[in-house]
This record gives structure tokens, sequence and C-alpha cells, in this order.
């Protein structure tokens, strides 16, 4: 098990209040949120009185198998499915997570990134609290359960205390509570059921799937609360906080069928295309996407410019069903096997591929050259969002800096690199077009380096220091068992 | 374990000779035909003296994990993927199926169906032969076994027997062997790598992933020889028989990125989508696909017409991937779990949606349906290929006449249940100039009623009931044991 | 799939004719006969009109998990379990083996091995039959669908071409049959159940568990058929044969609370270690079983001889539950996980440890020289049957004859292999005298070369060369496509 | 998930300090611990820097399958077995537990139970402690992660704060702690392998299979310190508590291959039998153990009485490898299952059955009445300990008392019950002569009711709903959100 403090990673979560299979229609927002963790998924279920618990490694369906669900009794329930990094990819922690407390039992689910992690759990070791996860929810919990005083409101005094992204679903014996972040870096949503009951969501596709009616977005630092008496809103923080809604949701990580803040992400794409074309027209025969990341922005390409849209990659349905031999026999097997190209589709053409991001460039060179040795004239690379020059640091797990490729070459020497003819990003100004609002509501950090809340990794790197040096000076004491 | 004649299923077939990994070749070989059939798979190899197999239930990777592939060593390798109806679908019936007889060790692999299976059967059995499966392969196998006389050649005496659709691999211990019957139902084609072993091969997309190069079909009737001093070929049947090649591969069976009898399948559904649009022009807002099926005639439509392809439907890309527990909670729940509409695309729109086909036409009455619901003006059903009338007796499992709808309604009728504004079919003429080959090339059976080789259900009904009356004879006597 | 003609090996077979759980109780007692073979199981049932089966590699009721067992509906089943040797160790061997003939469908269990398998075989692929598995069962069954002439009595014509041991079990769509070679070599025996309903088994503990009454052994040479109206028996061989019951069965293969030709096994058992202790009065302070084989020898010799039984070797219960890591780390971890020493049990005094056979003597080796290191002054080893010299060819799976140590060691060699301080075998007289029958009831090849069937090995390899030259001509022919 | 304070369990832990392969001997050691927990297993080692863990339900080979060990690198590792009740059945709870703290990484296995663990929950929950699960382990690691004051020793001042029985594995950094309560209820001792390595194990039969030598118990109150600079070891209790060994691990848990308290437990179980001969004699044919729970009393009542030793009862060795369809065609399936009567030794018989206790009374019944229909003309039960009248506080699971037969019955009751014609327990003192030791050496309260350690349900029961009360209040406060 590695240790790590405060892995990256995104997420998505689903809350039922107010029906009698509460746990089964989470198993169903969960799996139509399925694309933001394919990690591990977990539901937890109240009936009032008990909780009850199921977690596992794996796809959603994979986890919650036979008759799992329906031990998940109640009319309240959460869940949560969940991406990490390797290093804290095991079981101890899947979320949501439950606790004991003299508050009795809760569970939390968290989408997002504490940018305040470290510190604060500096503090609680201080104060003796124990630690059996790596995720920000243990973090959250241990505030909510210490003693308050003078009358304080625990949920508001511990939601101040963190910092940087976060939707989070709280479930208690006879409520469940909704948060987001000041900032509303991450999506989360309110629908409703046709008999009454309230859902929260991270994305509405997840409401539409079980027929849940989109009420609204949970605001930015708003907590909602759902109990017997219905839904109840309060805002947690004094002052405004300035907008910053991850643009990369819109780009690449939320799923064509939901609609975030008012904008559907299929249009949003389409737009992000045909701003492509108005941003670079380009003379050549046909548009081909990158399934199906490139769909909506090549089509969008081709409606704007007029040049017709061809799918000559085809994806393999089958790839991702069930673990694949890799071959060690066939060149670049990796990529091959997950789109085969229809070398009759652009033998002799000038052809416009269409993707919605490169981060490392590998896979497309080898689809750049597999163009070229099917006889295309010419290839033009597009991409529908501008270079990513910087980390995430608030919930989205891409490569350090140093393996990002835009951030450390010119556009001339990764055309060089993929060996396209050419090679053109949307503009920063054109993706926030595309979107339809204003540029000061996004958070563009991961493109501008403009970061809405500081985090400062040496602060990090400190505090892991100074917790290494308290260990080594417990057991530098010679002259006494070392625990005692 | 139900007993069953001979069920109707459709099959990909996949053979290697002379490669040091014939077997894994093989295994990629059926990744890519793993469309034409999920049900099982397995693999013979051949080291020149000892035959390896392995044969398992569920998807190609599911089938060969873990070590297994490495203990098919050999430079011989056929394999094959099924698909059946539920009746015969257990391990006894996975193919290739494997034997020893005077003539040795012989695996048999067999895409199609053999029309007269029935009476070779009978034949057999009152030759004393016994039958451990109810597939097709296994009476080819019993010929082959049987003694000849007179300097007769087993194998094209064997070949004459059959009547139906066959594409056969069969693999001894010192050749390969592929079969085509001699009105060319089913697809196979021959391919080369780049060492210089041969490949036989269902569909071509299956070349492209191990990079071996497409050299040519293997012709209608013919039988060829592959073993160490290369390819040699024998035309089987003395007289031409008239060229029946199954349409229904290009409509809807084949992958995109195959070519079948040099026409791209991409092409030609991109086609017949051009000619839906020349033979029923629309006044409409959008052309819409029903993913992935109607994503190619969709296309077409649009480019003919200059509709604008919008991809209004999205699918749930972890579909399939694990067992999902289906919902009774969530009306049409499998229906609409599989896509998800985007409602902002098709608000107040006169929506053209396209599919490659109409069954049993609830589906499609289900999209439609929520096409209203999301508020589309019209919405006009158009299907890429004709009505299906007939079923088919070659080896594609249609379901029966009394469940096909075009074989039952007229085309108000239909539309009328389908709820849709309009319904229009591709002509038959519109189909095959989709194809860009003469109307007498195909087999269209299923469209037009017009079966090349004859198949009399009322013969296999003849012959089950005399089965049973010899069996209850043996049982009816009375003064002695009954087996004695 | 390693090719083998007629690989050895041992079984265990069970079948209920008569009661609406057949396949079930068929289940129940295969489970009781598991020690006759531990690498596969199947069952068969039929409901008048349909044969269900269900067979797998593995225990059995890891073959028959969930529901499998409530889709084997009718109310005749018969069941098989197996063990054999790896090359031939997969499902398509497993049993039993169902097949459709000219005389309905027929299913197959067998038990024994047959001496003139490979000419069978050879006689039949002569006559053109295939071969799908290594088993003698399929063997059976091509005689049993071939025609026949002249009134000519199909069962008793096969059973009578039949060669060497063999205890079979045969249904039919209205009968279920027993037959048992006319030497009686492996056991066979007909129970009752409360409702009326027949039950065969090969041993007595299997009717035990599901409470049916032992009614009596089948006879050597005789074929009981139970049908609708009854049990009814024919002696199939005219003359008379020597009786050659396995005298192994009681020494080591069956179950202890089996009864054997009206023999208790655990009684013999006993039986022969007072025997030893009149054959080889020793003075000795404890007498050790090896637990649990040498049980009731220890027993017998302690209670004849007065000396104190201890049992100070305890077996881990959880060993072979699930696969344990082997250590490399551990000095002979393999045999010392099973079974560990009680050293305070043994210290000092003067030790017999008993066994019941001793094989490669690598195992008890070691048994000795962890009583020396634990302390005991003396070890004496003592065997409860006679040394075995020669291979079994009526179907127990002994290692060859240059890996059985008596057969190439004298008892001076083995007992000074052993660093014991005496060993001593029951003599072959004492054994059969523990049996309480007359010798010339037994088959005891294995310990004095007397063969009751005549088997020579050399008329299969023989056959094995005809086979591959055959082959080869047909594969020698090179103007001609090579199957052709 | 169920919620309970404080579930009854027995364990095994298993550690080792300073060895290359320090987690596979750990995993060889639990296995060789497997009849302490059988529900659920866990390892964690450590490198030095990073601690690496794998736990799981099931038995320990189950858990630790495939290349799950190579992963738990490192010179240190503590293992621990578990069996706990249905209730706190989950993966939750599976032990060792690990957590980060201001004292840095810290595992801990443990074995017993704390009876006062309701009350130091609760304490450490008013201080803002949260918990992740219900065993007692997680409250030891809350106080040994709580800041000290005044030069205070954490560990010591931890461990005096907990009452009941606890054998403790304690793994730091740097460090393996072993630690026992000062009444010694629970077994641990110390071994040391070929290299010096350090072993701590429940009992010495796990030091045999990984051939490491036994060097002592721990002793009740101490703490064993096990670094890079050896063994050290202090007494964590300042005043000597009476020693109060759990008498039922000679009787019933232990493995007889193991020695606690220098007597093996064999010997042990033997002499229970010769003493039960002394009061007990009783005029039979033979005596017949339960096996293998009465063998070693029952071959002691035999060599005292002379009455010989029949091993009538024979079990079958594959009940307990895979789960077997319970029968509810076969009356007492479940019991008959487990072991068959060979009627053959009892007819006629007066006879004597052993077992080493009778909790419920069920299963005994069913013996007498087989051995009754098998025609034993007497049946006389003999128990080796006396009758259990109390439930146990220290970690083992006996039945609540209102289960507890002998709680409720009187001998006479009982005999009647099981329709034995006798019935006779071992005396308590007996037992004790068995042992060899003295009386007040042991905790006998199971049997005696004297409870060397207060507990009083009263306590935890008031605690519950004091807290159950503090959380309606919250609940019950109208005005405001439930958490805030």
């Amino acid at each position: 098990m590695e240790q790590q403090t405060h892995p990256k990673h995104y997420c998505g979560v689903f809350g039922v209040y107010g029906h009698p299979n509460a746990a089964e229609l989470t198993y169903y927002g969960l799996y139509a949120l399925q694309h933001r963790g394919q990690e591990s998924a977990g539901i937890v279920s109240c009936d009032g009185k008990q909780f009850h618990e199921h977690k596992g490694m794996g796809l959603v369906p994979q986890v919650f198998k036979g008759k799992v669900l329906h031990e998940l009794i109640g009319e309240m329930a959460i869940g949560h499915a969940r991406y990490s990094t390797t290093g804290s990819s095991h079981i101890g922690n899947a979320q949501p997570l439950t606790v004991d407390c003299s508050r009795g039992r809760i569970a939390i689910a968290h989408n997002g990134n504490l940018t305040n992690a470290s510190q604060l759990r500096e503090e609680l070791e201080e104060k003796g609290s124990i630690f059996q996860t790596t995720v920000d929810s243990e973090i959250v919990l241990h505030w909510l359960a210490q003693p308050t005083h003078n009358g304080e409101n625990t949920l508001v005094t511990t939601i101040r205390k963190l910092e940087g992204a976060f939707s989070l679903l709280i479930m208690t014996q006879s409520e469940m509570i909704g948060v987001r972040d000041p900032y509303g870096f991450r999506p989360l949503c309110i629908g409703q059921l046709a008999n009454g009951s309230y859902v929260l969501s991270s994305e509405t596709c997840a409401l539409d799937l079980i027929e849940a009616k989109f009420v609204r977005d949970v605001e930015p630092g708003e907590i909602v609360i759902i109990d017997e008496k219905g839904l109840r809103s309060i805002q947690a923080f004094p002052e405004h906080k300035k907008r910053s809604f991850c643009i990369f949701e819109y780009v690449y990580f939320a799923r064509p069928d939901s609609t975030l803040a008012d904008q559907n992400v299929y249009k949003v794409r389409v737009n992000m295309g045909k701003e492509l074309a108005r941003e670079n027209p380009l003379d050549a025969d046909i548009v081909v996407p990158i399934p199906d990341s490139g769909n909506c922005a090549a089509l969008g390409y081709s409606l704007e410019s007029g040049i017709p849209f061809e799918m000559a990659f085809v994806r393999n349905h089958y790839v991702g069903r069930s673990f694949l031999q890799p071959s060690q026999l066939i060149r670049d097997f990796n990529v091959r096997v997950k789109l085969n190209l229809i070398t009759d589709l652009v033998k002799g053409k000038r052809v416009i591929i269409v993707d919605d991001s490169i981060v490392r460039g590998t896979t497309c060179k080898k689809r750049v050259n597999s163009l070229k040795e099917a006889g295309a004239k010419e290839v033009h690379v597009l991409v529908s969002c501008p270079p990513h020059k910087n980390p995430c640091v608030y919930g989205i797990d891409f490569p350090d800096r140093n393996k990002l490729m835009a951030a450390n070459y010119n556009l001339d020497e990764i055309c060089q690199y993929l060996d396209a003819d050419s090679l053109n990003y949307l503009s920063q100004d054109g993706m926030v077009r595309a979107t339809g609002k204003p540029k000061d509501s996004f958070c563009m950090a991961c493109y501008d380096g403009v970061y809405p809340v500081e985090y400062d990794p040496g602060v990090d790197k400190h505090i892991m220091e100074r917790r290494r040096e308290r260990f080594e000076k417990l057991v530098g004491d010679d002259s006494q068992p070392k625990l005692l």
C-alpha cells in the first residue's frame, strides 16, 4: 500500500432521498456517471436506523452483482464512482466513507480535490486523529466529529475550513446533504422524481436515465439539506467568490448528453468545432473525427466549413469488455486494436483529423502515420481546445507538467513530432465563445495558469518533511522502546 | 440440454498457416471477428504432430485468459467465434470440432448453414454413426472419415454432398484447407503476412488488425489447400452455380471497415443512405442516426440531402461491459440505458431518424416516442434496406416469419404502430445500386423470397418423426430388455 | 490436447431411476464417491424425452454450483466422478458421455479400463468412425450404435466385445442399465430408496448418505435393466470367468464405511493390522498411524499387540480446501504442512509407524526422519499390504514399474533408504486372511503379477505405429492436395 | 452493515521480524492458525519505510492468491486470522488495522475481547474520534494516537486503559511489539528462526510449520519489543494480577500439536479421557470418538478402561472443501454428510461415545439416534469437560446463556433429550487435574461463573441508550438543518 497524502482524482456522486428503492436508483445513477470514475464504486443506504453499505473495485455493475443491491435497504442512499492514480487504488480508498462519531453515523462521498488537505490532516493528527485512508472525505469526517463550542454550527464550520474543489454528498440517519465549494469548480445538480423524491447528481445525464426531472444546479457555496420536511438551503460563505467552473468538463470530461450550467455539452462541443473552422479554414477533402472524443467537434467543423464528414476510423466495439492479451507481435497493437482505418476513404485525400485534446502526442502520431500509410495526400491535425500547459489541482488527474507536451514544446515542434502537415489548436477565446458564457465564469488554470484557489506544493512537501522528522525523533530515542 | 438438429447461427472463422505464433494471431483474428459471434470461441493449433485445443463460452478474451494461449503451440491454427440460438448454446457445440479417425486427426470450423443437414445425419446414423453435438461440422467430419472406394477423393466427395451455405476451415496434421460453397453465400478471404504465412478469414478487417495483406477472396466452390509447398486451389464443382452472396452482410452484418467482394462496407452503407435520400426526399431540419447501426446511412442521407447530421442519441459506452441489473422501476429501461436523447437538439425540430433495419419494431417505436416527448415537431423514420419478409436458411438467425414485422403488416400499419409521421424503406433496386454490383450476384431471399438453394422444412419434420418412431418401436418391444 | 489411446484411471459411478429428484440424489451419491475421482464430474438426467447434462472439471460441489442442478430435471439420472493422468485431463473427457444415434439418445458412465481398447478403436476407425475423446465409453457407444444383423441383441453383442475391467451405467430414454465385467474387477451395487426407486452405485457408502437400502451387488457378467416395469437381470456371458475382485479396493481405495462383497472395509483394514501384528511382533512403546490411511491397521496392530495407539501425527484440517502457496523457504514443506508431529509423544520412545502402502518411499522417509529428529529411540515401519511390484491394467493408475519402489529394490535396501530400524510388509496370505475370503476370489496382479485378463502393451504400440504409417501414406502423396 | 459495538470473536495472530520473507512466513503461520479464525485474514508488512497490506474474506490461501504475497515486501510483517459473529462479518472489520497518526504509521492485530470497549469508545467519541470499524483494535489505535503529556509513555498508558482479554501485535516503521493482558487469558508465544529472526504467534504449532524454535511464552502483562537491537521486555503493570489462562483452549480451541503453558494439548486431552474413565467407569463393549474433536479423550478413556477404541464414525474428507448443495430431501443431511456410521461395528454392542463438549445437543442427539438405528444395545455419552453454564466475555463466541443447554437443563433432562442410556461430564477438578496445573491458574468462567475481570452488560446497554438519545436530540432540533 503506497502512502499518499492527497491523490488527485475525479469522481461522480449521486444520491436519492425518500424513495423505497433509493439504492437501486443510486446504482443506475452511478452507472450513468461511470465515465467519471471506473476504478471503484460504492453505495451506502439508510433505513432510518441502520446504514447498509457495499463498495468494491471495478465498474459499477461488477461491484453490484447478484443480490448485493437488495441488501441496501432504506429510502435514502448516496453513491460514488471513483478514478484515481495507481498509488491509492485500493478498496480502502473507495467511497462513500462511513463512520460512527458522537454525532451518530455519517457517510460522505466527495468529488473534487482539497488544496489544503495536508494542512488539515496535520492539524488533526496533532489533535490525536488517526487516518485509515488517503481520501479527502476522511478529513471532512474528522472535522465534522470534533466537539463544537459556543453554539457553532458544525457543518458550516467544517465547510469553511475546506479549500479547493469539492462537491460533497453527506448522509446522516435522517437527512441527505449536498455541498458545493464557493467557486463551483465541480458540477452538482438537483433533480426530482415523479413521486417528489429529491436526487443529487454530478451530471444531468444520470437524471435522464432514472426519469428524474432537472430542478436546478446547486449554487457555489450552497448547502442543500433534504429531510422529511423537504429541501432547505443555506449559503455557507458570507462573501461571494469568483465563479470558477472547470471548462474542461465541457471540453472532455462530461457526457455530451449532460447539461452543465444551462449549456448542453454536445452543442458546446459542436460549437468548438465551428469556432475551430472559423479560426482555421483549411483546404481539404474530408474531416475525420478521432472517435468518439472528436466526433462533435469534427461535425461542427464540417458544418461550418462544408467539408464532408467521414468516420474513417472504425471503433472495435468489443475493446474494453474484457481484458485482451496485448500483442508483442504486432506494431502499435494497443492503438490499432481500438480503431481501424478504412483505407478506401482516405487514399489520395487531403484529410483533417479532429480530436478534443492531445496530451502526450504518441497516439495522435500513430493516427497520422496510419493515414499516411493508407495514402492520404495531406494530414491536418486540429484540436478543439487550447494547449494544456499546466497541471490541475482541483481534481483532474493530468500528468505532471513535464509530461504535458504543450508545456514543453511549441506548435511547430509538436507538429513536426506528429509528422502532420499542419497542427492547430482552438484559441482560449474561441473555446470560451463556444460555451456562450463569459470568460470569468470559468477556471481555465490548465490552459492559462491562473489558479482561482492558491495551492503551494511546497507547503505539502514541507508538511511531509515535518512529519518524517517527527517520526524520526520518536525513533531516535534509544534509551527506551520506540513506541513507549 | 435441448436437442436440436441444426440450429441456425452465424459465425466467424480464421486460420493461420506457417507462423510460429499461429494461435496468438488467430486469437487476434477472432477478436476482430467478434461481431460475428459472441457466444463461444475456440482455437485448435497443430505443431505438426499434436493438436492443441481450447474452447469456451463467452467473448474471445474471456475464453483465452491467462496462459491458455501459450499452450496452443505450433505453426498452424484455426479458430471460430460463434453465435447461436439459446437451445444449443453450450460448450459441447463450440467449434472448431476435432476428431481422430482413420485419416488421422482433423479439425473443422464452419460458418453457414447446411440445408440438407437432417438428411445427411439420418443417412449417417443408419450407417451406425454417433453424434455428440448438433453442429454441422460434425456431419462433415463423419463424411470425411468414411472409407472411400475406387480412388475417390474424400474431400471432394464430401463437399459435393453438402447443400446450403458453408465457408469451412479444415486442419490436418500437415495442411490448412479453406472451402466455400458453390453459391458463395458467406464470405471467406485469403491474406498473407509479411513473412509469407497464409491467413484465411471471414472478413478483411481481421487481416488489418494482424497487418496481413489482402490477397483475394476464396471463390465460390473453391477448395484452397495450404501446406509446406504453398497454396494450391481446385474447383470442387464441375458446373457453375448462380453467385449468391448474402447482401445482408453489406447491410448489417459485416464490419464497416471490411471489404467484401471488392466493395468497402462503410462506403456501401453511405451509398445506401444516399439512395434513400434520392428515393425519399423529405422536408426536415436534422438527420439523426440510431447509433451505431444507422451512422453510415444517416451520414449518406445528410450528404445527399444537405440536411444537417446530428448525433442526438448518445450511447452509454459502458453498456455491455458487464451485466447491469435490469430495472423494473424505470419505464423502457433496457432501451433507454443504451441511448440517451439530447433534448436540446430535437426540441421543435422536424427530425429524420435512420436505421439499418426494423425487425420487431418495438425499439424503434420507443425511439420515436422519446423524440416526441422531447418536443420534436415531426419524426420521419427511414430504413436503409427493404423490408424483411422471409427467414434466412443460410446461417443468419432471423426470427420466425410470424415475428418479422414486415411479413405481417404493410407500410401504413407499421408507420402507425411506430407512431411516426412517415416511414420509408430503401427499395431492393436502391440497395443493389448502393453495392455497385449486378443484382444477380446476391442472395436476397430475406427480402425477395427467392431461395438459391432449396430448403424444405417439411423434410426435416418428417425425418424427426421417422426418428421418434424408430426409437419408439425399440422401446415398444416388451418381451425383452429395451436396449437388448 | 495430448493424444492418448486409453489412459488409465479410476472412477465412481452412480445412478437413480424413478425419483423426481434423480439428479440431486445422484449429486449426493457422487459426493460420497468423491474419493474415487476428483478431477471432473458429470450428471446426465432424462425426463423421458429430453436429456439434460452438466459436466465440469473439479470436485463435485464445484462442478454443480448454483442452479445447475435444478436444470437437470427428470426421474432418471446417471453420474460419474473421474480421476485420470494429466494427459487426458480435460473437459472433453469428462463423463457421462451422451450421443444421438439410430437407437436414440444414449448416455454412458464407465469405471474400469478396457484392455482391448486400442484394437476396438482401430476396428471402428476402419469402418469410418470418428473419435472426439480418449475415454473407453466412446468406444462402447460406437459399438452400441452399429447396425445389427440377424436379430442379435446389440447390448449383449457389444458387452461381449469388451475385455478388461468395466462397471458401466447406461441410460436411454426409458431405462437405466448396469453392467459389470465377467471377472468382477470393479465394484457395483444395487440399492433402493424408501419409495422403491432403484439406485446403482460403485460403493455402499453412497447408499448410506441418501438413505438407500443396500439390495445386493451386481454380479460379475450381469446386466441389470431398470425400467418402468422394475428390475430385470440377464447374464451376458455363457461361461463363468474366474472371480477377480480388486483386492486393492479393500487395502486403500474404497471408503472404510463401504461394504464390498459383504465385508466391511474398516473391519478388513483393522484385521490387516492384526495380521501384521501376528506376523511381525515387535518390542516397542507406541504404535503411530500415518493419518488417515494407516489409522485402521495401526489400531488393529495395537489391539492385537497391546502396544498403545498414539495419534502422534496431527493433520492440518485445512490442507486441500484451497490452494496453498508452496514454500521454497521451508524444508520438506509439502510433506510437513499436511502432518505435524507431536514431539512430546515420541521423544525417547520406540515407535512403530503403520501405513497402508509405500509407493515411492519419499514421504515415508521424511516421516521416519522427523521422528528421529524428535528424539524417537527406534522407528519401525509396518505396511498393511504386500509390496507393489506390478502395474495395474484394470483401472488404477499406479506409477510405471520403474517408479514402483518394491519392483526395483529388496526389503533391506528399502529399509536402509527409509533410514528405519526395521521394515515389514504384510504377507499376501495375511492380506487375504484379513478379508475373510478365499484367495481365488481376487485380482492381486499388482502384488503377484498374475493378470486374469491378458493385456499386451506391444499390441497397443503396434496399433499406434500402424496408425501413424497410415496417416503418413496419406500425407506422402505429393501429386494431390493431401486430404483430397 | 449491521452496527455492533464489540462483537465477540476469537482469532489468531502471527508476526515475523527481521526476515527477507517476513510476509510469506506470516502467511504460513496464519495457515497453521487457521482453526482460530476462518472468516477473514490479513497481513501487513513493512520495508522500513512503506507499509504493504492485503486483507480479504475467506480462508488464508483464498485471501492470498496469485502474486499478492510478492507485493508484501519488507523484513517485518504481522498477520491476523479472524472469526466473528455474522453481524460484523465484513471486510472493513478484517485485521490487522493500519493507520497514519502523529506517531507515524501503526498496524495492530488483536486476539481477545476488551470488556470496557464501549466505555473507551464513548470517551473517544466525546473527544471527537470517528470509528470506521467495530473491532477493538481501532480503539487501541485511537488511544495510541492521542497526544501525551508530562513524558508519559503512550503505549503503557494505553495498555493500562484496556480491560479484558488481549494478545496484541503492533507494528511501527521500525519495531514489532507483542502485548499480553495482565491476566494472560489468551496465549501468545515467542519463537526464533534459524537466522535469529524473532516470531510471535498465538500457538506453537505455527512455529513448527516454519521451523522456528519455541523460545518462551509472552508473560501476562508483558510488553515485548523487537527491533534492530533485538528483543527487550517491560512489565506494563505494576501489580500482579491473578493468572487466568482460558482452560477452554486446552479442551477445544487450540490444536492438539500445540504446547500451551508448557503442556502439550494432545496429552492434556488424552488425560481428560483418562480422568473421565476414572470418574465414570462403564460396562461397555467399545469406545467411539466423535471425530476429530473426541479422538484424544476417547483414546484416553480406552487406555485407562481397557475397552477397545473403534473409529465407527467415518469423516467425509471432502466436506468443507467447497460449498455442498444442502439437501431438503434427506433427513438430518447436514449432520450425516459429515460423518457416516459403520453399522457393522456397533450392531448389538454397548457403545460409549466421547466428545469434547455438547453445546446445543442437537447434533449429539442425532449421533445417539443413528447408533440406535444401527442396532447398538446401549449408548453412553461422555463429555470430556464440565457443562458450559456461562457465556465467555473474553473472546470466545459461545451462544447466549439461554441457548446453552447446560445452563437451562439438568443432567437427567439432557440425557433424556439425547435419548442416551447415560450421560456424564468430566468434573471441574478432573479437568484441572488433566492439565497438571493448579486450579487458580485458569479462567474457567464458562464452567464456574467466576469472571476474573468484571464485565457488566448493563453498562454497555446504558451507553447505547445514551448514544441514541444524544443523536435524537440532534435530530430533534427542528429550527435548523440537522447536521448544522
